[in-house]
């Protein structure tokens, strides 16, 4: 078993009501990444489906996460034969932490798209380039030991403040860290912390700090094939203390598998 | 007091509860307009909380309004001088409708963004053309009646299917008809309807169809001024009866006022 799929695991404890044990490899400083919280989130959901895939996610940040234990309730608000929707919140020392609402569907791996729009132009994983968690500020194995992200030559040199940015963008691939036992058994089971596993796109903008997520909705789109997968992350807007990021996730056969937006507070 | 006003009105009945009377007027043939929904659960939110904007609504649609009475149940997850988060749920005969969880702050009129994405281009709101509701197979004061909607002449011929699409993408202004009274008092108040009462993209690129919302999530980035709301519409991917609807909206001043995203199915 990886570590992600250990560290994603919930047991169910009584009707709607799951135990969890946060694990505090996934902390970024004082906070558990948001992506993680919501992967294990998942598991709770789908366990109260009779569908396979987490297609509609909507996602509330109450409060910080931290390592340990927490406790899962869950609510199917209604079941249906193409869609059964599913409320879970996710509570540590009885204070909310995290609420989602979650549209499950089971998705036609074999679908052929009537329209896709194009993908971006990303260079191949050879050429991208990684930060080396141990010449982080983060700790050595802390959550950047978790996920591998490759970052496209330009991207990297801009997340470095090489150049300044006219168009904030990131591209480039992350992937469960080798290291960690690989990928997840189920690779739609990464898809909620690959989308916020990325450097917040203020960085490019603003001074590094910590980016507190408000909401985050995100789709899956298609069954990832196993493998890296290829994102695009941008914004559309900055202002007023909120910014917007988008991420956009390609599998390995260029199909995109998933779209996620987020609110977020610009740290200060 | 506009007929928009008075249709999304909810009295308080009881601690965390209200009542609605749904307008039939905002039906489209026998469903109720989700924007109409998520614009009224949106002023019961608002009442819940200290804050003066929704700006993060997520919601999840789980089966069709009809006009008649319906019962809104609120629950605040959180207070907080930043962010105040206030669940909703809409019930008619004791019918689950739509659900929504929104995070309310208060946005400063005044910001001044640190970046924002280039607006498309849009033609000017007088070159822009129109449906009349009364050669519509929808009622004469139906949904269309109650917006109007002027779509850019390259969008119109494709609504017309005059010409193929490579890109499905919709261009124009969006605002509440004169004859109902004209704009809201609060032109925040129009956003939550407006991002969810333009075609289905969907219907560039298969027959037109009812295709049913389930799940939107918009966030109100700036405090819109009085006046007709620039629109763009546009999608990512069709493929396995699944769609997504991306909107955005200007201001007059020409300030991006709103995301949103929806996923919904392709109707049959």
């Amino acid at each position: 078993m990886t570590r992600f799929d250990s560290a994603t695991a919930v047991v169910r404890v009584g009707e709607n009501r799951y135990a969890a044990e946060l694990d505090p490899g996934y902390l970024i400083g004082a906070a558990i990444n948001g992506g993680y919280l919501m992967a294990l989130l998942q598991r709770a959901v789908l366990a109260e489906s009779d569908h396979a895939h987490a297609v509609s996610s909507s996602y509330h940040f109450h409060r910080p996460g931290s390592g340990g234990p927490a406790e899962i309730e869950t609510e199917v608000v209604k079941r249906g034969r193409t869609v059964t929707t599913v409320q879970a919140t996710l509570r540590q020392s009885g204070r909310t932490v995290l609420t989602g609402t979650v549209a499950t569907a089971t998705l036609d791996s074999q679908a052929q798209p009537i329209y896709t729009a194009p993908r971006p132009e990303i260079p191949p994983i050879e050429q991208c380039r990684s930060f080396d968690p141990r010449s982080s500020h983060l700790a050595d194995d802390g959550f950047l030991a978790r996920v591998d992200v490759g970052f496209a030559p330009d991207s990297y040199a801009a997340l470095l403040r090489e150049h300044t940015v006219d168009t904030p963008e990131l591209l480039g691939y992350v992937d469960l860290s080798a290291r960690d036992g690989g990928p997840a058994e189920d690779p739609a089971a990464f898809v909620p912390l690959a989308v916020d596993a990325l450097p917040p796109i203020v960085s490019l903008l603003t001074d590094w700090s910590w980016a507190p997520t408000v909401e985050l909705t995100w789709h899956l789109r298609a069954v990832p094939e196993p493998g890296p997968l290829a994102f695009r992350v941008h914004s559309s807007l900055v202002s007023d203390g909120w910014f917007d990021e988008n991420v956009e996730l390609w599998d390995v056969k260029g199909r995109l598998v998933a779209q996620s937006r987020q609110l977020a507070r610009v740290g200060r």
